[in-house]
């Protein structure tokens, strides 16, 4: 069965595709659409994001499940401190009153993103502001990486799930985009209900394996992704009895095994998050399918290098 | 006499200006549209670029006087190797041939820039194709650091010079623009010739001194700059007296005196280019009115941090 989608993040001969994390989290403000319009202004149509769902059930484009401090500023510009306040008790109204266009540098997470710009004025968006973007016909080779990001309380909650599931493919399905999108989680329960709500949809399946450890300041999604602890080699054939499309680890846990075998059962993958020019030179050498990055460019100008290609064509 | 386009560049009590050098060549490739609209998508509205005369008179937007082999790839995609032909004996039509959307990764020069983003089908701009840009009413509050390049043969003939600015100006005064732009230029017979044709346009004099090495792989402005060796805190009293408006020195030859000095002279002080966040902050330290930089988001960030500000109000 061939996803058009699927196809637009595999690599092949001398391709690896390249993603842009959160737009280009490295370069402009994360999940802002300025990061997307910059990523697909470089020939990156291939744009990772995460969503979740508001009190009034708009699905909001931002990564945690409560608002983060170090990117959101209340009114009075200040970045929020103290217990962040969770975007499903939050109207998406309330939600665009913060301004996500700095980084607050005085946190651990802020000082991993020397480079990015600042700006004032900027609103978290919706999942549909995105998909007006890319109904554009001049972005008709956009693709999305769509992160579902469950909320740890809510993990084992079906009908919350099934909600979550439902508005998210209702938005995509209004546009006419659900061939250009590929449904990514952590949570494969939340995978599951998306493989029952849309079987004309391809499963991205993204794991971490517990014993690396995470980028400093980020919202762990260990607490929804299954333990594979000491079985990373078996994860591909576990994504694949899953259901699953592509295979998305995190960059510290693949090995020329687990992704020869990925390949061998079909699967496309993509890694995640990599940043730095001596793991990016890695996962090439890996042959990985696509790479997840927050520098996009950087990504660009070593294959550029090595004279190898990212291009997507229309599928 | 106050030029408003001389006040975008001054910085004040809390505020520094930030310029996108090239655009933004740490990030998209150097004097292209999109790093154009890069930096004025970031809140960075002052642009530094270079122009040269093409064969056919056409002000064209590029560093050097010749195609630069490590940014120009021929219609076989391949990087210029040889002589480079100058741009003076080749039309705009023919320049427009060439691909500027990459690095060649083979070059020291292209190894400064490890994160540029890869396209390809960019051409160089005209200078009127960015005049265009900054006449739409939503970049009111861009100005233009205009660089005259000098062809270091040429730098003696009068009749050649002449001919340069009235092409440059004309262009400028069609479009209305004139209060919108800096005539830049290491050539200080060139300004001169700026201030005859143009008293209404403030003057902006580039120096470096000879004892401080360039970058690796720039086209070195030093043939064409006059010789300020062992004189570098005098070079604000003789910028003055020339005539000018903005003092722009390479980063490494300002001091706390002669930043002081040029203050005292009502010049406005913006190094180049400048690029490592020690630098940068150094800069920050000697409160130069404006930074000129390969990655404008880096300045913006250790600004941000500082409590400090950039921005530029329609003047």
């Amino acid at each position: 069965m061939g996803f058009p989608q699927v196809e637009a993040f595999r690599g092949g001969e001398n391709v690896i595709r390249v993603v842009g994390h959160r737009g280009a989290r490295g370069i402009l403000p994360e999940n802002s659409m300025l990061g997307f319009e910059f990523s697909l202004s470089i020939g990156v149509p291939l744009l990772e994001f995460d969503v979740v769902l508001t009190a009034d059930n708009v699905p909001v484009i931002t990564h945690n499940h409560r608002l983060h401090g170090p990117t959101f500023r209340d009114t009075n510009g200040q970045f929020l401190t103290g217990e962040e306040p969770k975007v499903s008790s939050l109207t998406y109204e309330q939600i665009r009153q913060f301004d996500i266009g700095r980084l607050d540098g005085q946190s651990a997470y802020g000082r991993r993103f020397p480079d990015q710009a600042q700006l004032d004025g900027v609103q978290a968006p919706r999942l549909l502001d995105l998909l007006n973007l890319i109904d554009d016909p001049k972005y008709g080779d956009a693709y999305l990486m769509l992160e579902l990001k469950s909320d740890p309380d809510l993990a084992h909650d079906a009908p919350s799930r099934e909600n979550f599931v439902g508005r998210v493919l209702q938005e995509v399905r209004d546009k006419g985009l659900s061939s250009r999108a590929v449904l990514h989680s952590f949570d494969w329960n939340l995978l599951e209900e998306c493989q029952r709500q849309a079987p004309d949809m391809p499963s991205s399946y993204l794991t971490q394996l517990p014993e690396n450890a995470d980028d400093v300041g980020e919202d762990s999604s260990k607490a929804v992704c299954p333990d594979f602890r000491g079985r990373r080699d078996e994860i591909p054939s576990l994504v694949k009895q899953a259901g699953g499309s592509l295979w998305c680890p995190y960059y510290a846990d693949v090995t020329a095994e687990n992704v020869a075998l990925a390949k061998e059962l079909g699967l496309c993958v993509a890694v995640w998050t990599v940043n730095e020019h001596e793991e990016i030179g890695r996962m090439i050498d890996l042959r990985v399918d696509a790479i997840v990055s927050d520098y996009p460019g950087r990504v660009q100008r070593q294959l550029s290098d090595l004279g190898m290609g990212w291009h997507v064509t229309h599928q």
